[in-house]
């Protein structure tokens, strides 16, 4: 079995050595080069794939911090005669932002499909990597910005805090928090998947030798 | 005069020639190769000088934010029997995570600056700017985190919150509220010089052409 599997890889290594050397029959160290341009390729293909997998998942946990976040709302089961108790994600600024900025990253996530297929497409290509990370970079910045601020109010709503006299609402809307508490850690998610493709794309850039 | 400074030039030029030239008399491409190679280089050292101010820049508003948010304390003029109304910033969680994430970006841009230099002094060299990129992307993260998070409180400081029944303490503590706002600013300047880190480094280990 062992050796078979041997033989089929070395056929389908001909094959690609096969299409850098046809245009170029006789060249010697020229198609040395291309056999090593194709390898180099083939790796950045794997890893432009590999992207374009991430970011997928990227949207999806950013799509849910979205989603989680505005589609919050509790409303309490006793009420005054003024008013009933409840509780959404636009009470709290922090949190209107927060699903503003991810509805923002989800777009962006969508936009960037296309480069992420052009990088599989032409390994080689600079520009849309570039691009990539330039844009990847920005949208840590936001997607951070929004999960740092929504986690600091949302440990507030938890906690509360006796020096400024501001007290724990979490009693109360138990659920509301639960569920804010989770579109948070969905931003957080996908702030380690956008640093991870961040990564990819810069190892991705990098000269083959 | 206008002539002999372009003579100038051509003789610097020529030893810059001279270096790649050495080794390989009478090899025409392979020479014109070095020569885009140095040319090149020059760019790419241009790119890490700017990368060092850059990095000295981020290090001194870091440094300002830590400095700024760490000094912060107020007490009031006038007091009750029981105790003293004085505000610092460990009295909020979120204000001492800022402290120790500045604190820590500020220890990670001192420990960069090696790594800025050999890029300076190696311009081709890739796994310095490929870890420079890496960890200037999760410091990134961190900044913005810290930012973000004490931007949120600051704004709750300042204007409160009805719905959560948390009062503005701004108006008790004015000078306070200053400081930390000039503090959450200071790092926010500190994410921007650090996106153009990223991104500097990033145009600098693409392949030349």
């Amino acid at each position: 079995m062992e050796k078979s599997e041997s033989t089929k890889i070395d056929v389908v290594e001909t094959n690609k050595e096969r299409k850098g050397k046809a245009p170029l029959l006789g060249k010697a160290p020229v198609v040395a080069a291309a056999v090593v341009h194709a390898k180099g390729g083939g790796a950045k293909r794997g890893i432009a794939i590999f992207d374009l997998i991430l970011r997928i998942a990227a949207f999806a946990s950013a799509l849910g911090a979205a989603v989680a976040m505005a589609t919050t709302e509790e409303t309490l089961p006793f009420f005054t005669q003024f008013f009933q108790f409840e509780a959404s994600y636009d009470d709290l600024p922090t949190f209107t932002f927060f699903v503003v900025a991810m509805a923002i990253v989800v777009a962006y996530l969508v936009l960037s499909v296309p480069f992420s297929i052009v990088c599989i497409v032409r390994p080689h290509a600079v520009v849309p990597r570039l691009l990539l990370i330039i844009f990847d970079t920005v949208i840590i910045a936001l997607t951070t910005g929004a999960a740092g601020s929504s986690a600091a109010i949302v440990y507030l709503a938890h906690n509360g805090n006796q020096d400024a006299n501001w007290l724990a609402i979490c009693q109360q809307f138990g659920d509301f928090c639960q569920r804010v508490s989770g579109a948070v850690v969905a931003a957080f998610v996908t702030v380690v998947i956008l640093i991870f493709l961040v990564v990819l794309s810069a190892s991705a850039l990098r000269r083959h030798h």
